[in-house]
Order: structure tokens, then sequence, then C-alpha cells
């Protein structure tokens, strides 16, 4: 592992919390529309929206509000009040709204890689969002670069690579999402980490996991170190 | 201008055309907002919104979309339907699927700064809907790079133009907005083209440019050329 060049971290959910948010706010959303429909039900058709909306929104929390609102329209099948519009709206002010709590770990983890990789944020989600997430982590000064991308599929990381001028066996990637941190790196022939987030959102969830490629998958992020010190 | 490295254009309302169909989304919304309020009171509602909202959504068509939303709530003092609730949904989504109409001289200046210059397009936005019409506008291979920033102000252009490796000296920035194509530019000692768009988003205004820098102003972007070769 010593011609590692470029050390890249998923944000949401490896370095700080996220899913928890967007969790607690579909669970919100579901309590508002048990009048209409059981809750699993409603969680069901919010996320069957979502996924039809994912080719022209894209991923954050602009596209889940407006999935959300869409949502409310079928599931009270046009009878959802003005005011509970409004409602649904102010669950997603209240993600974009939150504060920034780093996982355990991190800063040890950067601190430590600092100066011996260069160190790179890939993230999805929104463009201003996600600026705003990082700046107030209080660890931006610890990357080189930092990369918001509409996707994570291989040609994305393809392009992440060029633009850092480095090669995929010298690239690492780590991150919450098997589907999107870790097996289209290895696709590429760079290495990827897996460090599972204790809810992981249906969209990344990768179906079978019989056929697996080889990766390392650690239990918290301060285990990567022994492979990179 | 021989030592000219970097030449970045502006996208929306520069290279193809934009804000035309946020007008006409607008213009409909008003149309619907015409039984609350008269259509230009309903506008400055919507505008007043959209720079509330600006902090947290940022610039783009879900943002928009959101804002228009919310000021469907207010106009309406919460009567709206929620069939009209769709109706502004479906504003937004007609953006989002508009084809990509280059504007006039566009490919022909491209194709003959090719070569010539590292080409860039600079632009804010939907991080995904901004990638869409790069792709669909069958110009994006003419380009070294593409930067979809939050914003464009002064700290924007630093941090694009260090991921450059490019001194503010060596480049030339073409847009349609003085407020954010042409002045943060010039502040940084790089050189701003103005290329007026027949229309101007109200939050692009530049309110008083009695005591403006020195900057060129086209008419069409062929009128570069001359600069350039």
């Amino acid at each position: 592992m010593t011609k590692l060049d470029v050390v890249a971290f998923d944000a949401d959910d490896t370095l700080w919390v996220n899913e928890t948010y967007f969790r607690k706010a579909e669970q919100e959303f579901c309590d508002m529309m048990a009048v209409y429909m059981p809750k699993e039900k409603a969680a069901a058709e919010l996320f069957a929206i979502e996924m039809k909306n994912m080719s022209i929104y894209g991923y954050g929390v602009k596209a889940f509000t407006l999935s959300m609102l869409e949502a409310a329209l079928v599931i009270s099948n046009n009878t959802i009040s003005p005011t509970d519009i409004q409602k649904v709206i102010d669950l997603g002010k209240d993600i974009l709204s939150q504060p920034v709590e780093l996982l355990n770990g991190v800063e040890e983890v950067l601190d430590t890689l600092a100066g011996k990789y260069k160190l790179v944020v890939a993230t999805k989600g929104d463009l201003l969002d996600q600026e705003r997430k990082i700046k107030a982590s209080g660890v931006e000064h610890y990357f080189h670069h930092t990369e918001i991308m509409s996707n994570k599929q291989t040609d994305d990381y393809r392009r992440l690579l060029s633009q850092l001028k480095c090669e995929p066996t010298n690239f690492m990637m780590i991150g919450n999402s098997l589907k999107s941190d870790v097996l289209p790196v290895i696709e590429l022939g760079g290495q990827g980490v897996h460090i599972p987030f204790h809810v992981t959102w249906g969209h990344e969830v990768v179906a079978d996991e019989t056929s697996l490629p080889d990766f390392i998958r650690l239990d918290s992020i301060t285990e990567i170190l022994p492979y990179l010190t």
C-alpha cells in the first residue's frame, strides 16, 4: 500500500451524521401521512417517487423535499391542506439547518493522514448544502480537494481521478456505501474501504452481496490507520 | 492579451438559452396566482421568497420550484388547492426538461478558440441539471474543465483559479451577468467580458452602473474573436 497517493472520503455518514436527519424527516412525514395510509405504505410511496424523480432531481435535500411534496399529494389523494404542505417544506429546511456532527475518530484519522497522502472529499448531494457542511465541519483544512458529484458511478470516479491526475492503483476511497463508494472504485482498479453506518438509505443498498470482490470492511474509521501508517 | 491562458464562459444565457424558461414559468405561476393578487405583486412576493431562501437553497431550478411553492401558500393565504400545488411542481419539472438551445455564434467561437486557450465552463445552478445541459449542448468536447459553482463571488473565482493553476492576469471570463461574471473577476485582476442577454434576473442586476471599472461589453459572442485571435 506504500504507493497510495490519494485517500478520498465520502462525507455523509462517513465523516459526519446525515442519514439520521433524513430518516427523522421521513418519520415525521409518515406520521403526518398516517391519517391517509399506514406509515410503511407511505414510506414506500415516497421512496417510489424519489426513484422516479432521481433522473431529473438527482441527490440531496431539495430533491428529497420536492419528492415528499409530490408524495403528500399522491398519498392524500389531493386532499392535503396547504398548512401541511408548508410543514413538509419545513421538514426539508430543518435538514438544511442541522449542525454538523463529526463521527467518532474522524478528526484523529484526518490529522494522522494529512501530510502523508492527498486527502479528498468526494460526496453527492446539494452543492450549497455540502459546501455548508464542509465549512461547518471544522476539518476542511485537512483536504487538498473537495468534489461534489452528481453521481458516484465508475465514470464519475474516472473523471475525478483524471482531474486529480491520479492512477486508480494509487487511489483509495473510504465510505459507508458499498454501491457508491466501494464497488465502482474497485471496478476501476482502485481500493475501496467500507465502513457501514447504522442506517443505509434503500437506494444505496446492494441487493446481492454474495459475489462481491475483495474489499476492506471496518467497524470504525480509526481502524483504517494500521493500513495507512 | 497574448498571455491569456484560460478563457472561461458562463453557461446559462451565455452559451445557451435559460432565463427565458425561468421567466416563462414565472409568468405561468403569476397567471395561476392572478385569482389572489395582481401578477406584478405575485412576482414581487416570489422574488422576495427566493431571496429569503437563497442562503439555504442556493441557485437552480429546484430552489426556484421550492420558492414558488412557498410563495403559492403565502399568496393564496393558504387556500391554494393540491392540484395547483402539483401544477407548480410541474412548472419546475418543465424547466428541467427543456432542450438546450445554443445561442448564435457559440459553436463558431468555441471552435475558433479551442487549441489556442484552455476553455472552461463556470456556471451556477443545480449540479445535475447543469451537467445535463452541458452533455446535451453538443459543445462539451471543446472544454478543458467544467466548474459548477454554488456562487460566483470573488472568493469563488479565487478558488477556481487556484484549481486551474491560472494567474488572474491570464484569465478571461465571458458572461451575461455583470454581477457574477464580470465584476468579481476584474476585482481579482482578471479580464471580464459582458455580453448582455435580453432578459436579466432581478438578482443579477447591478443597481448602480455609474462607477464601474473598465470592461469589454459586446452585443454578441462572436465579437470576442477579434480580441482573441
